[in-house]
């Protein structure tokens, strides 16, 4: 199964969050927004570094319970509540993104929100992934 | 045509927002954010919970047009404008939710945004069905 | 590879960001959030209209990196900082949308966000195609 990645010269070297990717027919599967949720649905943190650990930790959970790997994941949007904090922290960042995605990335969005839902979580992140059919 | 719902224990209990689904094949249907907008394109109500009824319903007006049944939405993102109001209404939110979706959850993202284009919206939702093909 | 515009009467005459659809099978292309990057990931202009200009223009060279074609994009998402500018600049919105997609309208979501990761962009676009199998 494989996907497609499609990074077209003139849009410069992809970084990180400026992948893109044609994904061949499979199954969807479609990740619920995650936050740093322990069992008990409690925020495991305050700090950024690891509620993205945890969210991203819980999409891999998602995954691998529908019986995906993380090279399946074809989209991930990325809500945060302070992009600065994202900023200053990318490289604590990166190494938790590879430490459950490896290096796989796909298509992403990162966006600063006005507010998530549960007020103690500063990070969201919703996933698609395209499973062999 | 059976979705398979994804919910690990290690989550915890899925909440009304937390599920996670994989969709069989099937044709994908592409819903527009929808406002609380009736036939003539204005607001129908100052309220929240009434804003959010309509919006779902507009959401289910093109599914049926589309030939689609509430369990075949695989998707819904949420945009509010006030997270304060929608978590002192939850119970309400969730009688309208239910009138119009019955007990099918979806994967939903529910996020705080600083602004909806119609400024007298205080609620979108947008969705993605799979359809039978 | 015929897509189904799906815009109930009862929802009103489809404005431009209120179209929905049904995509035949295919192909997923998955395109991440796209800002006004020149190759060197520079924004190109501090204008709205211009950096939605280059953004949209972006999303089309990764579509066509792919081998699609405008009249495949199912779904676009477009985050704006500043909403007002949106709806005064409207027409030449309007008018760059064209040049790059012409007269094809996914469905689209159009919020305003609290700041996107590069500070000196004022918009950023989201897209998903499904390209012929």
């Amino acid at each position: 199964m494989a996907f497609t990645f499609i990074n077209p010269d003139s849009l410069g070297a992809p970084r990180i969050i400026k992948h893109n990717l044609v994904a061949p027919k499979g199954k969807l599967l479609f990740i619920a927004g995650q936050i740093a949720w322990d069992q008990s649905q409690k925020i495991v943190s305050d700090d950024f570094v690891e509620q993205f650990d945890r969210a991203l930790a819980n999409v891999v959970t998602v995954l691998s319970a529908a019986g995906g790997q993380p090279e399946h994941i074809v989209r991930l949007v990325i809500y945060v509540t302070d992009k600065i904090e994202y900023r200053e922290r990318t490289r604590e960042v990166g190494e938790r993104y590879r430490k459950h995605l490896g290096k796989h990335f796909p298509a992403m969005v990162l966006v600063q929100v006005a507010g998530l839902l549960d007020d103690a979580a500063n990070v969201e992140i919703e996933g698609m992934a395209v499973l062999p059919a």
